[in-house]
This record gives structure tokens, sequence and C-alpha cells, in this order.
């Protein structure tokens, strides 16, 4: 699925200005950055993701002829202006937070500094890359806090938002501790471990559940995780239990079992103790079904004999909040900060740096937002990820992120970890001299 | 963006079913149904869209010797199954609502009948082109019904869930009857009019709003929309009265102006009267910023001079309901129909068909669901579309489907038009064969 994304994927304003910076010899640097304004309601936290397919939409921007000869059909733009587009390419520098990496609102997590024209005509793909999958890390980060220790598979790609969503949210779901996904595009194109065994129809379509479960178990002897709530749940283990010496003289074990419907915590009791008694106490019970976090700290937290969670489409739409209200502003138009005034939608100006602050024992105590340059305590977040249009280094390993995003969520204060708002948000200060210069430009004549 | 669909975008349990159906020798017919279990809280009826992608895909179904290759390294696969999951096409036939009918819960919009493997195969990537289009169409619907006469355009696509979405909402949204959308791509493969002028930071890139006014009225004459919101809201409009007359001598006419922030019903009194004092009475006022159905419907109550809306991360990702309860069951395998039992998930079995009826005056008035080739009143919703693996028609115009949709809105019954839940839902009936045969289905053994 790695196609030349179409450069054309972006909004006509941003077509209709670079004409108008083109026509008014506009080309100096303009600084942009993107962020979050607020959390959404609820939330503690976000995890910055996205980031790698940010870096590859840059590095292969290119208005094609065919797309040229759209704009020209389409009216409204010069052939001068058209021949600039058609040389347009991406050869600035980004700053950004590494992916896997726990943010707040306010909080810059990539800025972008290059030609004006070069830095507004990404903006709306590079808005919809890092939105959508920032969103489903910092959504998935909740079941992986939810369910320590737990096996986690992403289920949703059929009610995702479309095919692009159902990849990415794979791969943020991965990022954020899953441990794999049902999607096999998902494993092809990011090498995220695969799951599957059986859907309902497989079931129906066979006489009856033991020649379905059967006819599986031989078919597919390494994965044998037979779904059993198609009738009657603990009917259906019990048949499990009958047909497991057979299977196991054929050199076959079954690995466990699947539960998609009704009181999950009382089937999966049920289900364990036929298990139990009947030889198969090694059998894992894995459960799906309209499942988010809650209902996984939920079925947990009553003790349900649960391995493992299916988690599908309040997982790859956020269904909670299925958006974060972000930004990609301008900060600095030819080296003099820029401030967007409009009503309950200002922004900080200038370029600026988020500083952490960590506690004795390393959890995250505060974040502080200042102005670049500004001589500041704490540890920088933003980090140079390209410089001219090219990488800085080689693209990270998923499995990198991974792995920091673990580490993020593990020193989490408590308080930022539960599921609940925090009684107290994570303390985001603005630095006085970025306060100062916001001000001083509010003061300035337009 | 028309690129071969991969046939791996799907769930790996597919495959493992596929690869049990192989070995056991299971390819009889399947029929398999969409349907929409209950309309999410709130809504009273949905718009079926999303089919013409569904055809598409089915046509184009091929696994490719990458992805065999794929599926041999991963494991779990025989070599002789992965010979014939090479040869499988789509041949089946497909019934269908077209696309712009308004349907209701538990009504199949799309049957499938096919050999099974084949109908199994396509459910993955086939309920996410149906549910996604289907939840966009239904969502834009309700602006439509909330601000007729307006003009509506999607703003949506750098917060819809990825590539995809952002271009799929568009479609779905000018079928409903939005007038545009200001994505390109979607001007480029649907031929839907694409709209826009200027951000923010296009004004703040300028030293001060009347430059960058003018300038983009000299780039762009023929479309100078001016967003007047950066700053001071009225004394932009101010500057636009006093620019206007430099720019008519030039020959060049303000269209209008965007407000994207603030008590938008004062703003656009108070520009509406700026500018019927000063001599721009022609000019529209466009408006945007977190808008929905409701706050469009508010606006227009309130008696606000606007004369458009940009609806964005609302429409596209359908804030309020970013998901609908879909499904697609297998109804009935080797001429025998099936019915699945799971707790709160149980469906009607068989070959199903929709059957509206109307009151005299065209309104719709109650649907029957009934087996098919059950003798039954009323208008037959599903068609067919494909046989074996063929259109029965060539691709259906988006217009076409834009003009059904408009008249299946406008012949609603009046309390399924208005946002609120009407007090009644609309009335969905199960023939008596059919709840006959589900309850014949229940007592049999499995």
């Amino acid at each position: 699925m790695s196609q030349r994304q179409s450069a054309l994927l972006t909004d006509l304003y941003q077509l209709t200005m670079l004409q108008a910076y083109f026509d008014e010899g506009m080309a100096e640097t303009a600084v942009f950055e993107f962020f979050v304004r607020a959390l959404p309601p609820g939330r503690n936290f976000l995890v910055a993701a996205g980031l790698e397919q940010v870096l590859g939409y840059l590095e292969q921007f290119r208005v094609s002829g065919d797309e040229l000869d759209w704009l020209r059909a389409h009216g409204g733009f010069s052939e001068p202006f058209l021949a600039a587009l058609g040389e347009l390419r991406f050869g600035g520098d980004v700053q950004a937070l590494p992916e896997g990496t726990v943010f707040f609102g306010n909080e810059p997590i990539l800025r972008i500094s290059a030609p004006i024209p070069q830095a507004q005509v990404v903006e709306s793909r590079l808005l919809s890359l890092l939105h959508f999958s920032t969103l489903i890390a910092s959504k998935a980060a909740r079941s992986v806090l939810a369910a320590p220790g737990k096996l986690l598979i992403d289920f949703g790609m059929r009610r995702a938002h479309g095919a692009e969503a159902g990849l990415l949210a794979a791969r943020a779901a991965y990022l954020a501790g899953f441990s794999g996904t049902a999607t096999v595009q998902a494993g092809i194109d990011y090498g995220i471990p695969v799951f599957g065994t059986m859907a309902h129809s497989y079931i129906e379509a066979h006489v009856d559940e033991v020649s379905a479960f059967k006819g599986f178990a031989r078919s597919c002897p390494a994965n044998v995780v037979l779904l059993i709530d198609t009738y009657d749940t603990e009917r259906a283990a019990e048949k499990v239990v009958r047909i497991a010496p057979e299977l196991a003289r054929e050199g076959i074990r079954v690995r466990g079992v699947r539960l998609d419907s009704g009181d999950l915590a009382a089937h999966a009791r049920a289900v364990r103790a036929i298990f139990d008694r009947g030889g198969l106490a090694e059998a894992t019970i894995f459960s799906s079904g309209n499942l988010d976090e809650w209902k996984v700290r939920e079925l947990l937290a009553a003790g349900a004999p649960i391995d493992g969670f299916g988690i599908g489409t309040a997982l790859d739409t956020s269904s909670d909040a299925p958006f974060l209200d972000c930004a990609y502003k301008l900060q600095e138009y030819a080296g003099t900060p820029r401030r967007k005034h409009s009503e309950g939608k200002a922004t900080w100006p200038g370029r600026k740096q988020v500083y952490r602050h960590f506690a004795a024992d390393g959890t995250p105590d505060h974040d502080v937002v200042a102005l670049e340059g500004e001589a500041q305590p704490g540890t920088p977040l933003l980090l140079p990820v390209m410089r001219s249009g090219r990488r800085v280094a080689a693209p990270e390993a998923l499995a990198g992120m991974r792995a920091r995003a673990a580490a993020e969520l593990s020193r989490l204060p408590p308080q930022l970890k539960s599921l609940e708002p925090a009684p107290a948000p994570y303390r985001v200060e603005i630095a006085p001299r970025l306060r100062a210069l916001a001000q001083e430009l509010d003061c300035m004549p337009h």
C-alpha cells in the first residue's frame, strides 16, 4: 500500500494561497507548528504517533503532470505558477517528538521551517497523518494501561474509517502496546504480528459445531482457537472438552477459545471451570465483542479468567473521542513571530520548544513551553528529524517506538494512568518570555 | 487514487477459514447479507452509500503473487490452498439498495450469493466500504435537512481518519446533498465541485490584512472570498468595504467573506450591516469553525444572515456516532437457512427482501422484511446489481445517486426529518414466515 501519495490530497485553499504567494513573491521562511489545543474530555495524556508517515509524505511530495493538467482545466491558476508548482519539493527542516512520546495540550509536537509555499502546501495531509495516528495511539494506550500483561489484539479494520485508517490504527495500537492485529495487510506493511482464526459464519456453514471445530483444527493445527458462542457457549465448551482427546491423539492441541457475546465474565468463569475439570487447564480464553478499555477493566476487576481481548470499533474509531482539536499554525514568517487572535482559537507565537521536568523517581512532573533558544532547564522534547528535506537518521523501527511508549506509559504519574480524568490535569506552563511576546503581538496593528 | 486494492486488506481469519473450507471441500453457495442492527441513538434513518466502491472491489479481487509469498512465509497455509487462493476471483451475485436510498435497522441493504470462499473472503473490506460511506452519507443528510437551500461544503479531510476516509466522506456528503468539498483529490476522483480560498496563515504572513486581501484578490480574481476573523472580524469587514471600490476599478468583485470563529450569528449580522451600508449587498457570508447540523440549525433559527457553511470534523468523523452497528452475516449455506443465536446478536435467517409501503402522498409509511419469494405487497428495495461477478449495468453516475437521495429526503415523514429523535421510530416489520423460520431454526440441534 506504499503508493505515491497524491500531492492533491489537500484542501484547494492551499493551492489558491500558493498562487497568491507566487504572485506576491512571498517565499521567506515560515515556521508552522502542530499541536493539540486541549485534550478530549476525560483524557489525561496523548501519545505522539504518525511521524514516520509524515516524513515519508514530505520526502516524496511532488505534483505530477496529470495533476497539473487537472488544475489547469479547473481554472484559476496561472501557467507560470503551475510550472513552479510542478517543481515544488519539500526542502525544509522538521523537529518533532519521537513517536511513542507522551504529550499534553498546547505542546507543539512537530515544527516545520521552510519557504512558505512548501510549509503551507503540506498542511492538510500532514494534519491528517499526525492527527489520526496520535488519536489511535492515545486511545490504545488506555487499554494497555487497563489490562497489564494481557494479550490485546486490534480487531477494528472492518469499522475503521476506510483502508488507511484500518492500517494506521493497527500500527498505532501496536506502537502503544497492543500485541498485534487481525489485519493481514498491516502485518505486511509494518511487520506487526497478525492473529485470527474463525468467524460465526464458519461455524454456521457446518452441520454442527463439532464438525466445524474438528474441521478447523485439522486444517489449522497450529492455531486452534475455537469460537464457541454461536449457539450456546457452555455447551460448546463441553463439546471442545469431548473432542480434545481425539485431536490430541492426532497431535493437535486446542490452544484456546474465543467468546464474542453475552455476559463475558460469567461465560469465561463457566468455560474456565469446564476446561479445568475437562483436562484443558492450559487452554486460554480470549474475548471480543464491542469491547473498550472500560469493559476490559471491568472484566478484569470482576476477576474474569480472560487471557486476552480483541478490541475493534472502539479502538479504530476512537469512539469516545473520534477526533483531536489539533491545528498546524503559522508561528513565524520572515523572522517575525505571528499570532492568530481569533476568538477561542488564539495561538502561542514564535518557534517553541517543550521542556519536561521529572521528579527524582523519573516520573514526569510538569512541562514548560518556551521560545526556542530561551535558556530553560528540563529535557527538550522536540528533536531534529529532517534538515533541508532530508532525514537526519534512518527511519526508526516500530519496535523502538513501542519500547519508548511502554517506558513512557510505565513512568506516568498514577493519576494520569487512570481511565478516569485526573483530579488535576498534568501541568503545562507557558514560559514568561513567551507570554510577554504573545501580549506584545496583541498590541500591534494589523 | 484508484490503485488495485490489496486482497489482503482483510482479517486473517478470512484466510484461515478459507484454508479450512478448502480442506473440507466446502464450496457450496453461501448467502451473506449486510445490515445495520440498530440505528445510532438519536438517528431517525440512514442513507445507503458505498455500493460503487464495493462493486469495484469485487470486480478486481485477486491475491497477487507477492501476497501469496507473504502468506507462505507467514505459515499455516498449504501449497494446494495457496494455489487455489491465487486463482480465486469473485463470480457471485449481488443485490443491493441503490446508493442514496433511505433505510432503517435490520434491513439488509446488500446481499451476496457466491461459493462460500468467495462470499467469505470479501467480508472485511466490503464491511469497511459500505459502513463508512453509509455512515457519512447519513450524517451529511442531517445538515442538508437542517439547512435547506444553503451552500454546504465538506471541510473535513484534515481530521478525517486517513486519506480514504477524506475522499469517501467528500463523495458521501455530495451524494447526500452537499454542494462540494475542499478536497482537491475528491474533485479529481469523483468530479465533485471543489471550493477554497485562504487560511489564517495567509493573512498572518502579510504585514497587514489589507495587503493580504488585495494580494489574494489580484491573484485569484474570480474567487475572492476573504477570511476576516484573524484579528477583529468587524474591523476586517470595514477594510473589505474600503478596498472594494479599488478592486472594482480593476474589474475584481468581492464575492464574499468567511467567518471561522466567535459568535457567528452576531458577527454575521454585524458584517451584513457593514456590507449593506458599504455597497457590498451582493457579497455573501460563509461560515465555518467546528460546525455540525445542530449549530447550523441554531444559526439559521437565530436568523443569522449566513449563506453557506463549511462543515468539517463533525461530518467526516460522524463525531456524534462514529460507527454503525453493522454486520455481514451468513444467512444461508447450501440451500439451508442459517442463524447465529449469540446473545444480543441473533440474526434473521434466509435470503431476504425489503418491501417499502407508501402513503397516498408518496411518503414512506413502513417497511416489511420478508423472505425472498414470499408473496408480498410493497416496493422491493434490493435490486440485482451483479450477476456471476459482472455488473448488470454500467456504474451509476454520482449525479443520479444525488438526485435519488434528494428525492428520498424530501419525501421523508416530517418527524424523521427532524434532528431530534422521532417520537416513534419508523416501522420495520418482520414478515410472519420469516419469524416462523427463525423460531424453527432456534429449535434445531447444533
